[in-house]
């Protein structure tokens, strides 16, 4: 699936630097001090016209002056002398280009001009550009530095791992990077894409997800510019069971607006972006602190065989947060049974707790096997799904207990999780035993459990299986382009319906007040009709609406008066019949179901109830096409709206099944037409009591705008 | 207000350590440590019938050896052991006591019965007790750390400063300080209460609210134990405007549930806590470092003059978050406007935004000035309350830059708070200046927005002097005791409501069914009969309700049905009559007004919209009585349904008006009876269109037990 090649970015054997300077405190002097710093075992080839030599590495007046082949160059100059230098780069061959420059989209319409005609020369001539606007990546498997990042800087070198960053910010990306190594967090690569000219956070994505050192997979993005990229680098991180953290920005009103104008990009809908995100699995973060926290949890590799967790703690007031927050982020505490039970009371103190939390008490302060054997004892019950430990203990037993849990964690499949609670003097060298030895280590219950519900969140999300649906076969009427004109009225939408095998009233179609003596012998008085416009879709407002008609005579009286009513209401609308119905005789929860097409990721499916429901409390539930039975009970049981369809105030319980193959039929037919469809909406659909079925008395359907169409006037 | 004078506690002249070991790493061994270590100046009484010193101080076999006064004894024997040893200090004349030991009501019924054994000598004798299952409490003023926590042990000594800390829990409490300290926070008490046989956790706020080197109070609490003293507190710090700030655990059953076992307490209801704590401007935070967060911003000392934030930040990334966040915590980021706009463009660059956020650029890491003199420009603009500043320099820029925050910070008044993003290798020391002089300083934009939302919430309480009501005059009726008879049915609150200018239907109370002649009169047809009986609150389940009474005939005729029906429903109810009133002819939205009574708080008023907003949606508003206008106009604007009453799907604007002037009425009532109401329930109330008012349609009222009452069989 990977559209771009990043490999050689990230693994040159021999780098150009434009722009190179002495003053190694300087943007244009850092790139070239890190990799000698470094000791990179490549080549270097200091460009700058004003210098014979740097550092005892000859320097070249231009990229063509060198003879030898150039796989990167690292480009720190002006906007305004960018095409020249680029046009060299092309002469030369160099494939791959790094552009620190500032000065582009960022700035406005004229940076933007630039940046387009960059674009422009970078795609007609193949090469792959990261930046502008950007301050450098990180091959961290073999420490080449190629930027001016602080955090590459660092005098403690870098620590290489399993997680791969990307960031469109480089001044968060590599504060994260920098906060996360002095948490010993090893990292295979880390990239800032900046401008996004021609390399996106999604492209790097999808190459860290290939990349079989990288295990997770953490991106920090101010918007979506390509919706169904993001989905599908999500399904594949979910084949090869690899987490995607992504913080995503611009939530916010002014946020969006910021986002902008710092790197250029389009925010999008936070609210679409949440739905996807929560379908595909995706693990979303509030923060830089989150995705450290979720990224510390992911790499250790474990997974969580269930939501159940134990908690064990010698401070009363931890257990109480933990189960205060495990109830909050939906993660099950039950208390321990059988004989976990009875080895655990065997253990601790006979004032301790041996319910979940389990209490150890201060007496642990004393004798280092009560933890330890309390956790023995949870990693063999088979209850107990992920085992979360808090200490406060410092000193001598904090560590010989910080070393035993190590040896359990390296021992046990089951991922134990740990909050050291207490200052860096009485507690940082417990938290270092841990790190060093990757056991998932916090600082607060809070973070704890909000790492501990990402990692069962996902866990469970691959165990399910759900969500994600490869929709395989044909549900219904593939609409062919030609029909696709732009709206489909209540007729054309009825006839869909049913061959959806979705019931709607039966009708006909009448042309003329003659056709009802024709057409009435198949209908069951009380009738409604309605008129057939593409012109009038507001019907009721048109008068082109008539209830309860009893008799052959009231049809053609609401026939006529249809006619007259509607040619008044819009003297040139395109009338193209009058459609007679039977009236639904029993009574229902009136919901919808409509279809939005996002910019970002193509289709959405919506439902919900009528009235106060949709109107007052706006309560809808969505998700992203195609969605399979799974997906549509749960947008059903999250509406506010839920317990009127089981049955409040002595009614019924309706057919919530029916509703439920509705949508999985109405998800099908539009991911069948491929993104075609604008909007569809069928309301309302009533929902009868259970067994009974359902009926849409009412629907629409708009076609994509084709730019040649011809809007008919009105 | 105070009702215990602490003061003793924490400054002993001189201090009998009962049960003290020469093993300084045992909890009996610590607290003397800690006393040697810290130099005390007062004297030093180890007790202990093994020794006869203890490095260098005489050690007594019992305090009753000790030939001078004693101030305060700290006590770590053996529950079993208290008794005794609790006489010999009453012998000596000793009035405070410190008990560390454990083994009490927090380890079950055996424990229990020995605290309340305890806590009656105590009381008996009037002796104060803190504790016991407690780790100790710290004078930070004087230094005299008096128990066994761990961070009593910090080789760095105690900062004082001006933050009082008092907590439940022991582990959580001393962890709290230690972080705190480790970041430069100063302190002037810490207190551990534990079981809090004697001493609370709101005794000591009371404390600490009157000390006047205090002026932040933060608690940790596992329960309310008195709702009344809780309001209070919150009144006295408002008035002395010093912050509180509590973290609350038990939010959960299960967290409830261990709770009770961990310090013996009663969680009490999260939702009436969360009430009172908004309606009282009491801050509260989820987990230790949003308290430690909250302890930084507001040690600081100053207020916000309003809601808008102007941020500053030289990475784009950051001044997204601040916005996004901005926007999640309810501030204000307004674009900035005339002269500070065009100030702020003339300092940073060209391709910077000079909106709001406001982004500096990387040009700022070259020139301090850029984002100094930016500062200085929202220090004079008048339109921007708050400073917030979010760096990521490192070195000796970012050391300079941070040493001119700091001097304009002294300068000002408003409040400016500062994020340092990086790692400690790269900005730990630019934290640590900001620390050193007291400027709130933060690691994230999500932590650093959450504190300046405490900050301004609470300055807006103060400011809006809303909320905090004490009710002045008699609003309606004072029901005597005598009157207060269990039930009160609809006709008698009716008449109350009538006291309190409430309309309600014009009704007369028959008596027979010949009372109906003589009545009719008085009304218009059509009139509604319900059954008047204290045994019979289910009127219409029962029988007991007739609608739509057109005649006398029909009237005399319902009374009869009534009766009879009634009769059988419950042969043996007294019945009081039957009450006949005019229907209402007009429409209107239900609604409904009731009152609850908390174990904890007292009386809270509740309301909502009748109908699925109720029964399907539990969508209602709470508040503790009493409440004035503004208070019960945020009720009702916070019902999920407010948009009802403004008039949806072409309806009428609703009498809010009204409804929120009954409120206010029902709330002064309720108040006026000093929680002696246990319930009451006015439902319906037909709210009518705007200009119209509203009217009661039904009412009951049920008075506290009286532990003497006999019920009415049934």
């Amino acid at each position: 699936m990977q559209t771009k090649d990043l490999k050689k970015f990230f693994h040159p054997k021999s780098i150009a630097i434009i722009g190179a300077s002495k003053d190694f405190t300087s943007i244009s002097g850092k790139p070239l001090k890190n990799l000698i710093r470094t000791n990179f075992t490549g080549e270097i080839y200091p460009v700058n016209p004003r210098y014979d030599e740097i550092e005892g590495l000859k320097c070249y007046s231009s990229i063509l002056e060198i003879q030898q082949k150039v796989d990167l160059a690292l480009i720190a100059v002006s906007a305004s002398r960018l095409t020249s230098i680029l046009r060299d780069c092309i002469e030369k061959n160099v494939r791959h280009i790094m552009l620190f420059s500032s000065g582009f989209a960022e700035i406005g319409e004229s940076g933007k001009k630039i940046q387009d005609e960059v674009a422009k020369i970078a795609l007609e001539n193949n090469i792959n550009i990261i930046g502008p606007n950007c301050v450098g990546c990180l091959n961290v498997k073999d420490s080449i530095p190629m930027g001016f990042a602080t955090s590459l800087e660092s005098k403690n070198g870098y620590k290489s791992g399993n997680i791969g960053l990307v960031s469109q910010s480089g001044a968060l990306g590599f504060s994260v990077f920098g906060l996360a190594q002095e948490e010993n967090l090893g990292f295979t690569y880390v990239v800032n894409t900046g401008n996004e000219m021609d390399v996106t956070t999604l492209d790097t994505v999808e190459f860290l997800l290939e990349d079989a050192d990288t295990t997770v997979i953490a991106a920090y993005m101010e918007g979506i510019s390509n919706g169904e990229q993001l989905i599908q680098v999500a399904k594949r991180a979910k084949e090869l069971r690899k987490p995607l953290i992504i913080l995503k920005s611009g939530k916010s009103a002014i946020g969006k607006e910021a986002a902008l104008s710092h790197t250029a990009s389009l925010a999008g809908s936070e609210e679409t972006f949440q739905v996807i995100t929560k379908q595909y699995g995706i693990t979303t973060v509030k923060d830089i602190d989150e995705m450290i926290d979720a990224m510390r949890i992911f790499s250790r590799g474990k997974w969580a065989e269930g939501k159940k967790i134990a908690t064990v703690s010698n401070s009363g007031a931890a257990g109480i947060a933990m189960a205060d927050f495990s109830e909050e982020f939906g993660l099950v505490l039950e208390p321990l049974q059988g004989e976990t039970k009875a080895k655990i009371e065997a253990i601790i103190p006979s004032y301790g707790s041996s319910l979940n939390p389990i209490d150890i008490t201060a007496q642990a302060l004393k004798e280092q096997h009560i933890l330890t054997d309390t956790v023995e004892a949870l990693v063999k019950d088979d209850n107990t799904n992920v085992i979360v430990i808090q200490t406060t203990f410092g000193g001598e037993l904090g560590e010989e207990i910080c070393r035993k849990i190590v040896e359990i964690d390296q021992r046990v499949e089951k991922p134990i999780i740990v909050t050291v609670t207490g200052t860096e003097e009485l507690t940082g060298e417990n938290r270092e035993i841990l790190r060093r030895n990757g056991v998932p280590v916090y600082k607060t219950t809070h973070d704890t459990m909000l790492a501990v519900k990402h990692l069962v969140d996902l866990s469970m999300y691959h165990h399910d299986g759900s969500n994600v649906r490869n929709h395989p076969i044909l549900a219904g009427p593939l609409v062919g382009e030609e029909e696709k004109n732009r709206i489909w009225t209540e007729e054309k939408v009825k006839s869909v319906l049913e061959q959806l095998n979705l019931r709607v009233p039966k009708n006909v179609i009448l042309q003329s007040e003659k056709d009802v003596d024709q057409c009435i012998g198949k209908l069951k008085f009380p009738l409604v009709a309605k008129i057939i416009s593409d012109d009038i879709l507001h019907k009721t407002e048109a008068g082109g609406v008539k209830l309860g008609i009893q008799t052959i005579d009231e049809a053609k009286k609401a026939y006529q008066e249809i006619a007259q009513s509607t040619r008044k209401y819009n003297p040139s609308a395109n009338i193209r019949g009058v459609l007679l119905e039977e009236m639904l005789d029993k009574k229902g929860v009136e919901m919808f179901i409509g279809i939005k097409n996002d910019p970002a990721f193509g289709s959405f499916i919506v439902c919900g109830l009528g009235g106060v429901f949709i109107e007052v409390l706006k309560d809808i539930s969505i998700r992203h096409v195609p969605i399979d039975r799974t997906e549509a009970l749960s947008m059903v049981e999250e509406l506010k709206g839920f317990p009127i369809l089981l049955g409040t105030r002595g009614e019924q319980r309706s057919d919530i099944e029916a509703f439920v193959e509705a949508l999985v039929k109405v998800s099908d037919f539009v991911y069948d037409q491929n993104q075609t469809l604008e909007e569809m909406d069928i309301n309302p659909v009533v929902v009868l009591n259970e067994g009974e079925g359902l009926v849409a008395l009412d629907g629409l359907i708009i076609w994509e705008k084709v730019e040649t169409e011809i809007l008919v006037s009105s």
